[in-house]
């Protein structure tokens, strides 16, 4: 009772944004759903299951269809109505084998991974000369003569951030790298990993080519080689380079969301959808990236039906293929859009503990918001100016102007981990998962039974 | 100054050990010495130089020859006197490809390193089901029933400790193991990795075949990798691993030792010999194990030249071979144990900061071991009851009874990073390898001048 205290004076000292709350009561159940949440073993059950019993889940190979097969008994076993797999078909872009060296003037291997929809070299590797980048801004201001025929080496200074704001900044070295470079000519581009950690480990992540460009071989090498590359750079003499980076596509393969509901008692309410993605990169088992946004969601909505029918309907989606382009996403709105959908969520940010709130509800909801806020207060998440966004598995519905809600995770420690090898259970401290579940828990316990009217903004 | 007054304090409370030494002054040139070396940029250049542009250094291959002839460069570029190769002959194990995965009941890729002198798989590598045992003493208590014609796993639970005890109890997985469960019939082994850390790294190391013993594939697993068989053998059904580890050996391949002085005034007061090893394991650049120790050596040795000629000769060896056997200590006593040894030291426990003093010294030099813990102790550095043992490249000295003196390193991360791919230059504190110069160079001096006769105990 001492947190639900410190709670209220934490609101009140929050000023007017939350003032409505507290002409009201915070529901008594509140309480009960956060301290039963501190206490659950689902969320870990689901995220040790599917790490362990699957393992890694590239979207569109047998794997992910294994973890849907997965999903779906998990989530009937748990007591989900509705549970159901809907497929949909889409291009796979798979690693088959990566490999680098610098053969001069230092010869030594480099830890490399290749980025989604590289381009594949041929299975004995390609060789050349190293044009280095120390930023992405240098390789779009460098002429075609300084890259053409080179392998491109493209670093950057990323730091970690509590809110994970660094990947969007540094990101663009992977995502518009690889275009940039074979616009200009280069026969590969190895770029340092858009991550904080100091390991042997290349993080690999999704990159799109630009209209009209080539792919050439694209992948991401450790940050410490990329250290080591840089150095050896600075040495001044001609740094060549040997990579092979094998990959193969298919196109129209199988792929798809899993779905599970807590029915609610007003069917004109409108959904709450509450969404993580099943898919995950090859190099881990995906743990932080996604298992345990599976579990947070699908153990918060089981509190709250065992708390009562909610006067809305909750909606797990597990989606699939957020990884390569949000293919998932994309067809649950095909699929779904045009339901009554009152509120959308998304935990997609690992398994730290939730530190903040952002709401974008429609105007006039402030006194939802505040409660939200009132409830989670306990749990040391504060609300926010910023304005929610959601994330990619429910991007179509915040698009649509469906309003969204953010639990946002600390992600100090996200992007040393992100699709790498490195992304396995071990990584998740119980703790903090149980306190997303609780954060979640409330959050989907007062939207879903919210007298407010929820819908398009 | 104030740090000394500290100093002396703590020498004073102390006690009887270090009573000799308040009698007498300590030697304005401590205080001296032990600033310059505070500010040291030999340790490290050695340490970013051989790391950089040689690179990972096995015994030998021809990437440790290369180490040994940057070495002798650089310690000729330096000033050292006497600089020389001394080389020697030895057999060769080299890896070739490792591979693992799970293949039933839930598939998935195992991160894995052989150790030193696996026994080769095929190329196509050796499938078998899994014979778990949580300890090394399970597998020996186990019938040879429960493990002929399987794949032994072997687990443990280390943990850090900041002297690196652990090393030695749980290494036994790695150093017994393979030979314990060839003789049971088991057709190849794997071993939790022999570490502290989280990562998706193995953690190689030698192991050497008991008598009458035929080699099988023997290879460490990461710690997340472990942890994750260990929980798929919880589930109850039979766990089938496909493992490629294709290794070659050879005889009589060449390496090393690389050796530097600084000559002394007196040659009947016998050398010190100030030892590290220039090989490495072949995953990482060998950086904490152990550039840095060539670094501090190294540095350490100038600084006290720089102060003026010593009475003893100080020589630095860069032995080969350390991490397979400890071939180059043995080739340097075979060419010069019978030379007058004052005393002996090894740098060979990474690069944090040195925390206590270990002295193995002839019965009534407490004087002598009293004035270099007091010019330690500004440091940080407190000298131990334990005896100083000394390490493999100077082991056959220590044998034959040649005074030693053990700066003990912080080994507290040491476990996380040894013989894995992550043993890189970014894993080097600047300023703790600078304290570990400091130390060696105090040590050193006093030693290199003291008045006292050393040499055979």
């Amino acid at each position: 009772m001492q947190k639900i205290r410190s709670g209220q004076l934490a609101a009140l000292l929050l000023g007017s944004i939350l003032t409505p709350a507290l002409v009201q009561a915070a529901p008594a159940s509140d309480a009960a759903i956060r301290e039963a949440a501190l206490k659950d073993d689902v969320a870990w059950d689901i995220t040790e299951g599917l790490t362990t019993e699957v393992g890694p889940r590239p979207a569109a190979t047998p794997q992910e269809a294994r973890g849907r097969e997965w999903a779906a008994a998990k989530l009937k076993a748990l007591g989900f109505a509705n549970v159901r797999v809907e497929p949909y078909k889409m291009p796979l872009w798979e690693r088959v084998h990566d490999e680098a060296a610098i053969i001069a003037p230092f010869p030594q291997k480099l830890v490399v991974a290749a980025l989604g929809n590289s381009g594949s070299t041929p299975a004995q590797g390609i060789e050349g000369e190293i044009a280095y980048f120390p930023t992405i801004a240098d390789l779009q201001a460098a002429p075609d003569s300084a890259v053409k025929g080179k392998i491109v080496f493209v670093s950057h200074d990323m730091v970690a951030a509590q809110d994970g704001s660094g990947y969007g900044y540094y990101g663009a070295a992977r995502r518009q790298g690889p275009s940039i470079a074979a616009r200009k000519g280069a026969i590969a581009i190895l770029v340092k990993s858009i991550g904080t950690d100091h390991h042997r480990i290349a993080h690999t992540g999704v990159q799109m080519w630009a209209d009209g460009v080539t792919p050439i071989p694209a992948v991401a090498v450790s940050v410490p080689d990329a250290e080591q590359m840089a150095r050896i750079v600075s040495r001044g003499q001609p740094v060549r380079v040997h990579l092979t980076a094998v990959s193969k596509t298919a196109k129209d393969q199988p792929s798809g969301n899993v779905i599970g509901e807590i029915p609610g008692s007003d069917p004109k309410a409108g959904v709450i959808v509450a969404a993580c993605h099943l898919d995950s990169w090859d190099q881990g088992t995906g743990a932080i990236d996604d298992a345990s946004g599976c579990g947070i969601v699908a153990a918060a909505a089981l509190q709250v039906a065992k708390a009562g029918t909610p006067r809305r309907t909750i909606r797990i989606l597990f989606a699939g293929a957020e990884e390569v382009g949000g293919n998932g996403g994309r067809a649950y709105y095909a699929a779904h859009g045009k339901e009554p959908h009152a509120l959308v969520l998304e935990s997609d940010f690992g398994a730290d503990k939730v530190w903040k709130v952002d709401f974008t509800l429609p105007s006039g909801h402030e006194g939802l918001s505040a409660r939200i806020a009132q409830g989670l207060a306990p749990l040391g998440i504060v609300p926010s100016r910023d304005k929610a966004h959601g994330g990619s598995d429910i991007e179509p519905l915040v698009e649509a102007g469906i309003p969204v809600i953010d639990l946002q995770q600390d992600g100090t420690r996200y992007f040393d981990i992100h699709h790498t090898p490195d992304d396995t259970l071990d990584k998740i401290d119980p703790a903090q998962l149980r306190q997303n579940v609780a954060a979640w828990a409330v959050t989907l316990n007062i939207a879903a039974n919210a007298p407010e009217t929820l819908g398009i903004n």
